[in-house]
């Protein structure tokens, strides 16, 4: 008798976190879920075969997710959920997919880079729900780990008489390759296949090796005192990844040059630590985590920049989707510290002001740039610059009247905001807006040098007929005379700057199938060299080894 | 032209993590996932109906997920995830659930707990794929947010003569109530409602609180002071829960006394800050994260045992799934600091030794425990002690030959196992075992008390006939003269002990619909007092406030 008893009264009190969810039952919603996604869709939502799904996948994974993420749940881009998408006609959405937007998307089909059966297809993709993609766990990662030259087999010095430190590794974004030209001759030294649509080239903390890492997550370790610099090791670790940093502190806490690298992973949500020499994977740590405002959970928490900091032996990772940054200490892999800080949402490019201790960052779709103390290891403040601020690492120079600044461009508007970034010599200006300029129109980067009289800036993102091909200068010394533009290429996109070691020379790059690159001299502003191969296809970021190692921008 | 080669050449290189996962397609595994779950299980596994699902859902909660987990994926409890399930036959799983197994699973119905039809209809259960339940964000919980008394209307000094010290919370498991009783004169003192199936009662920094945390996450605060005690806030910030904690350091770096609690949910998987004297939510900590040995992502790491730190302003939490301790930094919540340290698989129970600085904490599922040193953030060692160790807390003395030692008893099998923990005066026993011993059977808990001659053991998993119903002691001037075990209850299970505050008196309870509390004479060992009362229902964790407070075991 008792059992019977005993269960009666049990389930006739359900606990109370059924009725904190009112109408909600677990296994109706899951069951609803597979409805709709098995059968629903199928009445409302296009059908895709098996072909289509797979090129939308590809098409989504390449364009798309890096601003409306693998989920669709939002960051650099809107929320693009089938729900919503459902709402509007695909008319509509095979418009924005070709055209653009004014808010920074860029029109696909309208710079090439889709047709319009492309864009007609993703407009169907985008109204049916977005897949889950697959976890990707150490055991994976170590399969596609490949050391194709142990370090003892390496050679002790460079074998060959170039400064390896003017070396620049240039990203040839469609052929999934990167090519590493001799800053000092301008000619080709290598050519390496860096995984598909590589993001980065990264020097170690030496300056010996270049990293580069792939959308796809493939990472490739290049030794540069080989004679031809060598692939010597690679692994994948991610199934889409943007970011990758090696460790670079010596101190009393022990030597970590160049033992670890971090990669930051868009999907799964995750860093993973390889080892520097190898590339072996070693520890992954996931990115899964609450929003820093409202604490909702979210399941895509994506690494945006990594940079690692000059004060201790720790990371400096922006996570995108959660508004954190976290300081992650390598010096004991397995106790493993971090400060996680709340700052704002959603995180993208940064970097140093001229000190080294501070983190500038963009949280793009609240339009602000947010400050991080990396020695006190806390958030300092935020405010507004302009439209989707994206200042890459950023660009630090001696304003005449507000002493050390620092600035952004942005992704949604022609426009150079300069803040004052010098907290103890001018606090009066310190993390103020003191100036603004129109660009050339919307852009992804700028640059300065210490050495330099100028900021460079891009309008990459123009939609005005040619204004995309303008390279615009600020002089620091007449800053408010406003922008020195000029038409740099008659094709393509003009994008990204990088100096050369001697801080004298710009390299931009136009982004085509028949890329170039042009080299300026930083004083004259006058074109010193141009630089056409059939092997520059779609060049677009370029890294100096030398200033990707000081941190120099 | 240029459009339709572009599109062409870039289908025809799809990136290389599509090579990585040879015949996986995204979109294909997620349909065939939906297809499985909508469909196939028709033909193959079970169907429930909606009132079928509901009690399933519940009793799976209620008896299931704490050692299985929401997911099915195992922990205490081993995978039993559908796809296995289904290989097995409905009779061997109900039998399985009727009956329990040697390694450690209850006999549910055999115990009482539940009847034949419910033990077929959860063995249906188990061969349908597990639903994922919702999330729970902030906003969710501050909804059901209660403050009954604000803080300045509390009273200041206690309203009554009661040695609140010594008052015990008891749980009342299954009527989801706490009772608190006067250690002194034995007499209730309240009841209150306190979530289902209460878990635990923890005792403030200060005292003058009791906290109660619900399997189903419903925090209650409980202030001591007014004449009656009173309940003077609630949450509810999770939808499974185990583990409270308030926050205890007072130094340098602040005063953080009462501040804070900490709520471990076991689902969703994360951890909780809640303001200490409102119980208002303020931050959720995800613990979705990677294994500490296999580096693979687990959706469902579930918090374990809190205890606060003596060291530092830090929680020290117990990731069960990962294998992970984490020490979280509660002085600025902002700019969060922790340390991960990687353990053991699956960590369960665990507390300090005696002098406050080591965790001991189970991994049950690896037979062994594991030391951490929370002063130096490190992990120290495990070794193995029996089949699945379960210490509650732990006991901690000074062995007459070995020093100051710590044991552990264990769920799968009658045995109290003790080891070194005196590492600076003891290194060559420190986390050796250097004891072993029968006990009545599994069990549940032991304990101990400094000025205590004996250790208290429970045998409340054991299925011998009425060996669950026995107590047996270790004399800690002749531990290898082995146990001397009495028959305590002529019904139900006898289960956990706690000392009253002057360590003279050990309380034990008899788990039963009718509850008794059995109150010894620790030097005796003679029974003093026997509590039974129409309230007493299902009597099975209980707690001394100054034991708590002071870590005392």
């Amino acid at each position: 008798m008792r059992r019977v008893r005993a269960s009666v009264h049990r389930l006739s009190q359900q606990p109370d976190w059924y009725k904190a969810f009112p109408g909600i039952h677990w296994l109706v919603l899951i069951s609803l879920t597979f409805v709709l996604a098995g059968t629903a869709p199928a009445a409302t939502a296009p059908t895709l075969s098996e072909k289509e799904m797979a090129d939308a996948e590809f098409i989504y994974f390449d364009r798309c997710s890096g601003c409306h993420g693998a989920l669709r749940k939002g960051a650099t881009g809107p929320n693009i959920a089938d729900e919503a998408m459902l709402k509007k006609p695909l008319s509509e959405l095979e418009t924005t997919i070709f055209e653009g937007t004014d808010a920074g998307m860029p029109g696909w089909g309208r710079t090439g880079e889709l047709t319009t059966e492309e864009s007609a297809l993703m407009a169907r993709y985008v109204q049916i729900p977005a897949p889950t993609p697959p976890e990707m766990g150490l055991k994976a990662m170590k399969a596609t780990h490949k050391l194709y030259v142990p370090v003892a087999d390496r050679p002790s010095k460079p074998q060959h008489k170039r400064d390896i430190e003017n070396y620049f590794g240039v990203i040839l974004r469609d052929v999934g390759q990167g090519a590493i030209i001799d800053g000092d001759t301008k000619e080709l030294v290598s050519i390496h296949e860096t995984g598909h649509a590589v993001h980065i080239f990264r020097a170690s903390a030496t300056g010996r090796y270049f990293y580069t890492i792939g959308r796809d997550g493939k990472v490739t370790l290049i030794d540069l005192y080989e004679k031809k610099p060598k692939v010597v090791a690679e692994s994948r670790v991610c199934l889409d990844a943007r970011s990758i940093e090696v460790s670079k502190y010596k101190g009393p806490k022990g030597d970590f040059v160049d033992k670890y690298a971090l990669v930051g992973c868009y999907w799964p949500p995750q860093m993973v630590v390889l080892d520097g020499q190898t590339l072996e994977p070693i520890k992954v740590i996931s990115t899964r985590s609450s929003t820093y405002d409202t604490n909702e959970y979210h399941p895509e928490p994506r690494v945006a920049t990594i940079i690692a900091s000059h004060h201790a032996p720790e990371w400096v990772v922006a996570i995108k989707e959660t508004g954190m940054v976290w300081l992650v200490d390598y010096s004991d892999l397995n106790n493993l510290s971090m400060t996680q800080i709340a700052t704002e949402r959603f995180l993208h490019d940064g970097g140093f002001d001229a000190t080294g201790r501070y983190l500038l960052i963009a949280a793009n779709m609240r339009d602000q740039m947010v400050v991080v103390d990396t020695k006190e290891r806390k958030f300092v403040t935020k405010f507004e610059t302009g439209t989707k601020p994206h200042p890459g690492r950023g660009a630090n120079w001696v304003d005449p009247e507000y002493g050390p600044v620092s600035a952004t461009t942005h992704l949604g508007e022609g426009m150079i905001v300069v803040y004052g970034s010098d907290p103890e010599g001018h606090p009066e200006h310190a993390w103020k807006v003191v100036r603004e300029e129109e660009t050339g129109g919307p852009g992804l980067f700028l640059k300065t040098h210490p050495k330099s009289d100028y900021i460079w800036t891009d309008a990459t993102l123009s939609k005005e007929e040619g204004a995309n091909q303008q390279i615009c200068v600020f002089k620091k010394a007449d800053f408010a005379a406003g922008a020195h533009c000029w038409q740099a290429a008659d094709h393509g996109k003009v994008v990204h700057f990088e100096y050369n070691k001697a801080g004298d020379e710009v390299w931009a790059a136009v982004w085509d199938k028949e890329g170039e690159l042009i080299i300026y001299d930083d004083k004259t502003l006058k074109e010193k060299a141009r630089i056409k191969a059939d092997w520059l296809v779609t060049p677009t970021g370029k890294w100096n080894v030398y200033n990707t190692v000081h941190d120099i921008y």
